[in-house]
């Protein structure tokens, strides 16, 4: 076998499902977690010659996260993901990076005392990245799904040849909003203000299209937020198609559609504060 | 090929998505649903000849659906699925009986203008059973993820040769409850009294068993719908267990718990009115 | 709170995962399983006063399963769910019923020696209603995927004030089948005979209606396996639309299709051996 | 509200589902696939005024794969990806990028005519980035599970405070391989080639880490592939725990596991032909 070189490599212990419950006298908190951890290092012989010497175990990771959770709590999970980062890196001499994601599944109390209702759909996100170099966080918001009834035109696109689409003055807009903010280095708690901007961006844009929505919710991110460079947002186009009832002898005045799975349009964008802003270190696989 | 009997059988249009729209000066209203539609009748010829002289067309009760919603509005999902079945029965010679199951996925206002919110999680529905003999209309909920952090015990139960369990005075009850609730006749609209009935009740029982806790709701809905019959409750027993944390030198006073998938307890219980209660008609397959 | 009665109920472990590997000088077998277990007895006071004397845990249960693949193997799935759920039954006296449900993922041999590619897909499945009146096996098959891309016609359907469909004389017929053939008693393993029966009915049949395919997957079932009394299938119709494309200057010979997700048309049927079959024995919830 | 910049930007329609069929004397053929198009370009006014002028409608791109595959056919998904995206680039003024993604749905002849089976499981994919600098072919497959019942060892690692994993040296080793090879320009189907290489060398490699696999893996594909410039496998470690059976009096020689799913080892790592490997272009969001 010829010799083959090694490129970018990661690993480490994903979803690490951690509930976390703090008790007091006004009631119960509850805090419920997905905890992804991926580490880089001086990881070629682990993978050249299985000598794992360099490795620290993700089973490790796993038992990491839960001993922390008991050590030093969790308070959002910006800290707590920055936490296991530092730690990682800080802690293994053959560990120069440290990617931490979290998601955060929302409850809400019942009875302000013990019990709790999953507020099912939106999940808070957080991933930080942290080396030598820096810690990166990004905060952020998937399955917030949103629609509205009309305010939603679109028309004034291009025709070519495989073009069959009408224009429209009066559509449905819907998406599932998938969005992340990217912190200027500070870690902050501002995920109901973003979350707010987003909603507001969202419900207040008379829409000519969908990208024109996409960017009002990312500036109205950045207004709202002092410390946040770098909002990106994935937005599927939840089609809603008028159905034809003339068959039926019977009109639709815009009352009744037909939900489509697929395909659906996909639109996708940043809003940067500025032209200056440094690129987000990703590690994509 | 020799001969055999044709049993039982059915067919129908599964997972019309269907969103309708009300506009109003007060703010637009809004309803999700997904409509499946099973039919039963003289539907042997079809089977044995291919002769389809007695079947609707499954994509014909797709188009009933959406023109029903423009006819006759959408009221509760009950009368909506009520109204359907009555139709095809009432309307088809060949056909003789109809079941109507409709689930409806719960939007919350945004701005009191045109703007929803998806509500995540559960999920209301109704399945009707249409004949000449009877309507039968059956009203529930799947997906509400209920969570008690303590007042639920478990011991005393049956030690054998394999059974390891701990017994325990203080364990989280977790569980993503699926009811359904079987009116006498009438169509009644009581899914906010049943739903509150079973939050109260699993927020209210100290539980020695999930089956305690599941005898609890069914009783409870019944004590609230005075129109309601038998309630039937399927609880996955979501496991949080609690963290060992001993090895890194941490005690966990009932603070961090692993979340599990797989496997879960599952308790299934109905509750009813009294002994006499009339058996549901279910077509399972 | 007012007193009810307590209706049907049972209990268990659902979804035991297990792997089971056995080793031999001819290359090793591995058996990758989900299994999921129901008890019903004597378990009012668990439902009614938290009494879990007569209960015993489904944790128990799951330590069960992983005990008896090791104490007594796993032949075929029949066998195995049997097993349990005879145990379960013999061994507990308020345990007066067992339902064991198990599902087989199907692996292939990579090398013949230790290594096994999943072979995705279809799933081998089992169900075992054990008391003291019968032991019921019922085997199956979920997740066929099958297709046929001529060979299938649909006409001489009702027509009514909501059809719009028309009638086609070629049509793509697409499926994935979920079918179960109940046992007279006897424990088979005829599965691999099962299957072919339903790939050549599938293949072999000109259809004139999913019906009519229904029909003769199930009938070539009992004509195969001589201790099979009825099989129930449930199959979706995965439609296919032909796409216009007209609009582009384009024909369509049944060559461009659309495959689409919702709604589908749902087809479900039993076939008998003959019209004094007993009942299937069915716990549903 | 201030002025912010936009940033990187596209949109696409996503998830065409598209089936192809190809008659013949010999034998029917079938393609199946999932086409999700993205574009970049001039689109900043959509963005920040809702003007459309330069935006090709999501809509006319899913007409445009249904009106190729019936104009040009579909040969291998690289080729057919490849003339979608320079199509795109090359018809319209203001789109400067494409990227095309393709998932192809296997499916195997039952009859040699007209009947096909899916083979679920593993999924052929393909993703070509093309601008006026390049046509970047990437090919890969998803979802083959694979499984060796021995010969993996895993010892020598880090040991801190957090971890308790003991060390084994002889465990079950399993993974769902993700993997992409990016090819050196030319489009190739070499499909077959990297598949059987990636299987020879979970096979045949004694693994002392996943990590070791992993590259043993990546450096198959090369070897076998010679247009293949770099590859990327991303291996999820689904953990096969050994059940301890001893409070049941039964020793577990390596024969009885637990199959979990929640949390696992995701090892994900990138083998190259060598240092000068040009970076692979990734529209990340």
């Amino acid at each position: 076998m010829p010799t083959f070189a090694l490129g970018h490599n990661q690993y480490g212990k994903a979803e690490t499902r951690i509930v976390r419950v703090t008790r007091g006298p006004g009631g119960d908190g509850l805090t419920d977690l997905n905890v992804s951890v991926a580490l880089r290092g001086d990881l070629a012989a682990s993978h050249l010659t299985g000598d794992n010497s360099a490795v620290l175990p993700t089973d490790t990771q796993k038992n990491t996260v839960y001993a922390f959770a008991r050590e030093h709590g969790i308070d959002d999970i910006e800290s707590f993901a920055t936490r296991l980062a530092r730690h990682f890196v800080g802690s293994q001499p053959s560990i120069h990076g440290a990617r931490v994601t979290v998601e955060q599944y929302p409850w809400q109390p019942v009875d302000g005392a013990h019990t709790f209702r999953r507020d099912g759909g939106e999940v808070r996100t957080a991933t930080v990245h942290h080396d030598a170099a820096r810690t990166q966080v990004v905060s952020g918001i998937t399955g917030l799904v949103l629609l509205k009834t009309t305010d939603s035109e679109f028309h004034g696109f291009v025709k070519d040849a495989y073009t069959t689409l009408p224009e429209t003055r009066d559509r449905i807009l819907a998406t599932s909003v998938n969005a992340t903010w990217r912190h200027d280095g500070a870690v902050r708690d501002d995920y109901a203000t973003a979350r707010a901007a987003l909603l507001d961006a969202f419900a207040g844009t008379y829409s000519l299209a969908l990208q024109q929505t996409l960017y009002a919710m990312g500036a109205a991110v950045l207004a709202a937020c002092p410390g946040v460079v770098e909002v990106k947002l994935s937005l599927p186009n939840r089609h809603h198609f008028l159905v034809d009832l003339a068959p039926f002898g019977l009109d639709n005045p815009n009352e009744v559609y037909y939900a489509a799975d697929r395909p659906y349009g996909l639109i996708e964008g940043t809003v940067r504060r500025d032209d200056d802003v440094a690129e987000e270190v990703v590690w994509s696989f």
